[in-house]
Order: structure tokens, then sequence, then C-alpha cells
């Protein structure tokens, strides 16, 4: 990032989806030149996610050299489903942007560089850019940023299953379980899903599809399972039951194959 | 990996696109677990990207604890288009795992680990762990494997252009230039392409399409353009053209996210 004398910066911080490991060195580096880190408190029960953050702190920069200013995550209306997601959505990010915006105003020094860590990868279903440039179209404060890639669950779940993405010369489509509930995606045979609270791929379980399937990716909690899906899927509900029972909450991914019709 | 005695191992690496800084703590960990590094010459002009595994092995592990053996990629058989893609690929992939189980064999002791350093995340578009799959079922060598995630081109391109690969709640589809070139994808509005060697974008330069384009990413090399399809393509092809005529190679990947119809 070119460094404008006197103008906020902020790194966004991809940090991989649940291994310190997967840190990358450019993160490591981004870590390390941040004067205030924002970490946002996802209110419903993320504390495991939070601790996570403050110990890769620990482990790569040097105490004192920095700040850690946590705030609280608006709530997001969940009740609103099918057409009403964007709005709710919509109004969602415009609480955040009062907040962020807040908190580069109040909490970063003008010549000071702040930082936003982020699960996993920023590019895929993380609000944190589309936010920052709210805040910044809205003029009140100015700041450059750059963008540091991480580990996606999704790169994080296929490395796991030693499987790749896609099939040779063929698309893999990224999706959430929202759309999977609408139908199989047209035209490719490998799908990964992602923010699914429903499971939704027992919908599939009579076609001939294997799933991959991992929850809490990289922890010490990591659940793996794979194999056709209709063997697979009782395995993975009960699985994902107790130990959402036994943590509280769950995040998981997963990746589904049409086997070639021949 | 849980190590068995007298079993080889083996890392498959993903090494990031292009920054060095894009490597992972946790591969790392592994090039400095490693004997044995395989690096497959591609045979087409690929010496830099060859040079660039090998600065980082100087960069990260200690010289004398490591050998690196090279070998050459078999050709591929470009000729072959439409239906005969997958055959081609298909004999290509089994003179590689000729290849493979030979260097295996012969290039590891039986308490060794070896290493094969992957391009950008080893899940998308790469055939090392099909080749790993082939030469173990093929049962002439056994050895346990794993898979180090990296930072794919797709993570890094729109990390440069600081946008996601997604809109909100809305799927995103990874596919080839040549799939393109059969129409844009159904029920998708991002479509990420790679492996395009023939600009196929050109195709949608009339639509309500932006385009957001990288080549080199992660080297000093690196070009970035985006914009609305009609005004970037024709700057592209011209940089692209030029770039290409330089190095005599280009890399380039990109996003086409259609602008919704309102
Ligand atoms: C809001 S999205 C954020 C995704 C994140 N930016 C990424 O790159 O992985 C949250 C979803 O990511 C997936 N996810 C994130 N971390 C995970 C993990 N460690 N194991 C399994 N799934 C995970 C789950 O599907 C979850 O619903
Ligand atoms: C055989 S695929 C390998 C992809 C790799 N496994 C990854 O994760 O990026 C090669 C394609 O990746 C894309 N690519 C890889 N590195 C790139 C870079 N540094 N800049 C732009 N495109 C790149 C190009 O589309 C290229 O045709």
């Amino acid at each position: 990032m070119r460094h404008t004398r006197g103008v906020r910066k902020i790194h966004v911080i991809g940090i991989g989806a649940g291994d310190p490991d997967q840190l990358t060195l450019q993160a490591v580096r981004a870590l390390r030149s941040t004067d205030v880190f924002f970490i946002l408190d996802k209110g419903e029960v993320k504390a495991d996610l939070t601790g996570l953050r403050r110990d890769m702190l620990d482990a790569h920069v040097e105490a004192g050299t920095y700040r850690v200013v946590e705030a609280r995550d608006p709530e997001r209306d969940r009740r609103a489903g099918g057409d009403a997601y964007s709005p709710a959505v919509g109004d969602w990010r415009s609480a955040r942007a009062d907040i962020y915006e807040r908190l580069i105003t109040e909490e970063l020094g003008a010549e000071q560089t702040g930082a936003f860590l982020v699960w996993g990868d920023p590019s895929l279903y993380d609000s944190t850019l589309a936010i920052l440039e709210e805040v910044l179209e809205r003029g009140a404060v100015a700041f450059e940023y750059d963008v540091v890639p991480g580990i996606s669950s999704v790169s994080a779940l296929v490395a796991r299953h030693r499987t790749g993405l896609n099939r040779v010369g063929r698309p893999v489509q990224i999706t959430t379980g929202r759309r999977l509930a609408e139908g199989f995606p047209e035209g490719v045979d490998d799908v990964v899903v992602m923010l699914d609270a429903h499971q939704t791929f027992r919908k599939y379980a009579d076609e001939d599809v294997d799933i991959y399937w991992g929850a809490y990716i990289g922890t010490p909690d990591e659940i793996l399972v794979s194999g056709p899906i209709a063997e697979a899927a009782p395995r993975i509900e009960r699985l994902r039951a107790e130990a959402r029972e036994r943590k509280g909450w769950i995040m998981d991914t997963y990746l589904l194959r049409r086997r070639p019709r021949d």
C-alpha cells in the first residue's frame, strides 16, 4: 500500500478459517504494521473466534506495540427470508457502516494504521470491503486500505479431504444453503455450500452425489465426513447435532460432487 | 499427517500465485520438514516460475537440509480440442503418473518426506492430487500424503482489486476460458475465468458486465485493469499483447460481474 502522509491506513487481513498456521507471511507483516486492531464481536457466541484472533496477535506481534478495540456487531434480522434477504442485509450493513465509521474516526489517529481481521478470505461471504466502501462514500472520514487474501474455509475443506474443487476442465460454483434449497445449480456438477443452517444437502440424498463435509475446519474440533451422500448424510446429521449441542455453535461447509452419468 | 514408520511421506504444498509472501506459516513448516523437493518444469518457458520456487526454498529452508529433483513434465497434446479434451488430459495424466511414480520410488528413501510445490491452491485446476491418487492405485509404491492449502490466483486477483468474489447471498462460479466460450454460465452473475488463452471476455463486450482483470498477479510484473467491459476490453487486449511479447508468456485471470438489471 502506498502511504500518503497524514492519511489513515487500514488493512483488511484474511486470517484463514481456523488454523492459526494458515496465516500468510504477508498477513503476519500486515499485523506487525498495525497500530489498532478492530475486533467485532458477532454477539452470537463467537467468543472462541475472538479468542483465536487475540492468540494470533499474541503469537506474532510484540506486546505493547498495538491496541485492540472491540466493538459489538449489530444484530442481523435473521427472520427476514426469501426476497427480504437483501434489504435486511442492507440495513444491517449500514448499521455496521455507522460503527466502522465511528471506530476509524475516533480510535485511529491520522498517521495510524488500523486493521480488520477477517475470517477465512475477505472475498467470500464477508461484508467488510463493502462496508469500508460505504464509509468512504459517506465522505465523513478519509482513509486508504488494502486487502490481504487469506485461506478460505473452501480451500481448507478440500485440502483436508485431499480433493480438488473442480474436475478437469470443469467449473465449480460456490453458493449458500439458501440458494441450494431452490435447486441444484444449473450447468455445474461441483458445488460448494456455505452458510447453510438447514443441512440442505439432505435434499439430494437420493441422487448420485458425493459429499465432502467439514465442520470447525482447521481447529481442534474439526470433523470431516465424505462419501456417497445417501450414506454420509445421516452420519453428518448426527455428528453435526452432537457438536452443535456440545459447543453451542457450528460452522460447516461442504462440497457436493455429482457423479458422471455414464 | 500421522507418520507411519517406514512409509514415504509427501506434502502437496500450495505456494500462492506469485507473491512469495503469500506462503502460509503451515507451508513454511511443511517446506522445512521436507527432504526432497520435486520440481516439474512445464517445458513451456516457465523458468521464471521454477526460479520463484527455488527462491522460496532459499529464503525459508536451511541450505544443506534438502535436495531438489527437477523433472520434465510431459508435453500435453494441445491440439486436442472440444470433446477430445478429456482423453488428451487422461493420456497426459498417466504419462505424468509414470514420472511421479519413478520420482517417488527412486528419489525418496523409505523414511523420507518429499514435496510437490503447487502454484496457487492445489484445489484449483491442478492435477497433482489426481496424479498421486493414480500412482497409489497402481500399487507399485506406497506413501502417505497431505495437502497444504495455498492462496489461489482467484483470491489474489480479488484482493488486489479490493472486491469480493460474490455479492451478498449470491453464488460465484469459477470456470475456464473454454467453457466461457460456450456461453455465460446459467444462474450466476459473478464468474471467475482461468486458463483463457483467447481473451474470451471480448464476447461479452456489449453486455452490462464489469471486468476485474489481472496478469502476473503478485509478481513485480503485475498488471490490473477493471471497469465496464466495453471500455476495459480494448485496454486489456493491448496490455496483454505487449506483456506477452515482452515476457514470452502470460498468466491472467479475471472476474466478470453482470450488473443488476433494474
Ligand atoms: C460469513 S461466511 C465467511 C466465510 C469466510 N470469509 C471464508 O473465507 O471461509 C461463514 C461461513 O463460512 C464457512 N466456514 C468458515 N469457517 C469455517 C470452518 N472453520 N469450518 C467450516 N466452515 C467454515 C461456513 O459455511 C460458514 O457458514
Ligand atoms: C493450471 S491453473 C492453476 C491455478 C492455480 N492452482 C491457482 O490456484 O491459482 C493456471 C491458471 O491460473 C491462473 N493464474 C495462476 N497464477 C496467476 C497469476 N499470478 N496471475 C494471474 N493468473 C494466474 C491463470 O488463469 C492460469 O491460466
